[in-house]
């Protein structure tokens, strides 16, 4: 317990980050205030998410701060409480950022992990804010009916291919667009998916879409944006429902000009909304409680990807952001004192 | 009784209709079928959805055919009946186009009017389509509460004026979009808006809107879309939604390209909903009676153009489309048989 290994942003990225804008740290050992817990890191995220976060301009979250360990959710191991209610050994998830160790006020703590339930790395995907994202944008927003046609985005992906789990469980026929030849087969072999479309060997997107959803779209799960949600929109039913989880299809900051899209969802009486996990979470308990039945019971199914070392964090966001990974991706930097 | 005056569409227009693509007829006298009614024709309205109807390319309705009668709500009085529930003298609103007489299908026929209730014209106005209109938009879809800030625009017109007003009763704050000084008083001192700006006095429409609206924009009821969405969409807060109940200030087939908006969408988890009042006709009996006993308590106003012949109504159109007419535009045909 000398240092604390940091990933820290060196630099802030005009566009999408790369590996040489973070920088391998050894940072102060981390003591617990009155108000905090010291816990040590077992296991970081890596989001999509994280392209905005390290990006000046307006966003949901401040940018992170040229100098600081990158921002991300990770399960703690509790050394030392502070906290009511946290002891010695309590396996925590929060927003530990890419580090070896870290002190965390209670509002950076989001809740206890029962090691029990399942895996723990499932915490932060699958029983974790992954899910939570599946669970609020398939469900809450996007409420497939049986009989309907479903479309998702990044569809072997994390949240993407729990969406469409999600949507097959409704009774729904579920189409996914993903970008390669092996992945647009995870989807149908392994998540279930009716259908899936390699997106990068397509010329007309939009008529994919129409081949490989003959009935139309009634529901679109969409973490691209730009010319994916137009080839979606040109397909959407009547009443259709669009949850926007993300934007990666754009320029980070989401500038970029395109076709205007009101009058095609005043026609059809679209309904589109886009949505944060974190606003729900709040409800992560009960969803988490729900999830673990469907994956116990084998009703969903999940794939991660744990790099192995703290230090890989960059090169993996890097893979994710260029569409490389399959399945959560997780940055393992300690093992769990039993 | 001999022939049948209409106002028929002689030429499918490209952009904007003109007078000069309607053409006055004497057509037949129409005969009630066995499964119709023939009305006389005493009012028909005139409406910017009519900008769309008379165009091809998809839409919610079919074009209205060259060669025939314009497509429009109307109110009629029934003459015969070969149709259960209704007889001579009844007044109904229905489809009756610009015409003096029709024979309508039940199918055709929206409901009876009550002419105790209110003067029959706002069968077509504010107790009618348009105050449906209003309502789903803004009651349904916007959901005011009571210190938001609603935003809307058309707000001198019959659609808007309404919409705000709903939005006052339920204690929001609401500023209205206007398209000359006239108007823009009218809406503050008429119809109680608490600001209303004149956009076509303003370089900096989004700018305007932030200084009427210092808190941010919760809710935005939008006829208009285009740059008036854009500006809208800079203010909005998180959680915002926008009704989107027309796009008058795009071209007529929606075909226009300009900023993306799905990533301001994400960020302040905006809901934005395409919405027709058509789709609502099942609910009009216990909108129109809501709406009445606020009219009958002076808690809203309404407002009424009316032309005074048949032959007049390509020219209320125009005027319409161009934003010359406030409240409600109405063409008198005959007067109702006493």
């Amino acid at each position: 317990m000398s240092g604390n290994l940091q990933i820290v942003l060196g630099r802030r990225p005009t566009a999408r980050p790369a590996v040489r804008d973070f920088v391998v740290c050894e940072g102060d050992f981390p003591v617990a205030g009155p108000d905090e817990a010291l816990v040590r890191t077992i296991l970081v995220s890596v989001d999509p998410a994280m392209r905005g976060w390290v990006l000046d301009g307006p966003n949901y979250l401040p940018p992170v701060p040229v100098g600081s360990p990158m921002r991300s959710f990770g399960i703690g191991q509790v050394v030392v409480s502070n906290l009511p209610g946290f002891g010695p050994g309590d396996l925590v998830v929060g927003m530990t950022g890419w580090q070896e160790w870290a002190a965390l006020r209670r509002t950076e703590i989001q809740r206890r992990i029962d090691p029990g339930l399942a895996p723990v790395s499932t915490a932060l995907g699958v029983l974790g804010v992954t899910g939570l994202t599946a669970y609020v944008g398939m469900l809450d927003i996007g409420r497939p009916t049986p009989g309907s046609t479903v479309l998702v985005t990044t569809a072997a992906g994390a949240v993407g291919s729990l969406a469409g789990q999600l949507a097959s469980l409704q009774g729904a026929r579920t189409v996914g667009l993903t970008g390669s030849d092996e992945k647009r087969r995870l989807c149908v072999e392994h998540f279930g998916f009716d259908a899936a479309i390699d997106y990068r060997a397509e010329d007309d997107l939009a008529e994919a879409i129409r081949c490989a959803c003959p009935d139309g779209v009634d529901v679109f799960f969409d973490s691209v944006g730009g010319a994916t949600l137009d080839a979606a929109l040109a397909n959407l039913n009547v009443g259709a429902r669009v949850a926007v989880c993300g934007t990666i299809g754009l320029p980070p900051d989401g500038e970029a000009d395109g076709p205007r899209i009101e009058r095609r969802i005043l026609v059809n009486r679209i309904s589109m909304q886009g949505f944060l996990a974190t606003d729900h979470l709040h409800r992560i308990d009960g969803v988490v409680e729900e999830l673990a039945g469907w994956l116990r019971a084998g009703r969903i199914r999940h794939r991660e990807e744990i790099s192995p070392v703290l230090t890989d964090a960059p090169a993996a966001l890097v893979r994710l952001l260029e569409g490389r990974n399959t399945g959560k991706s997780l940055v393992r930097v300690a093992d769990i004192d039993p």
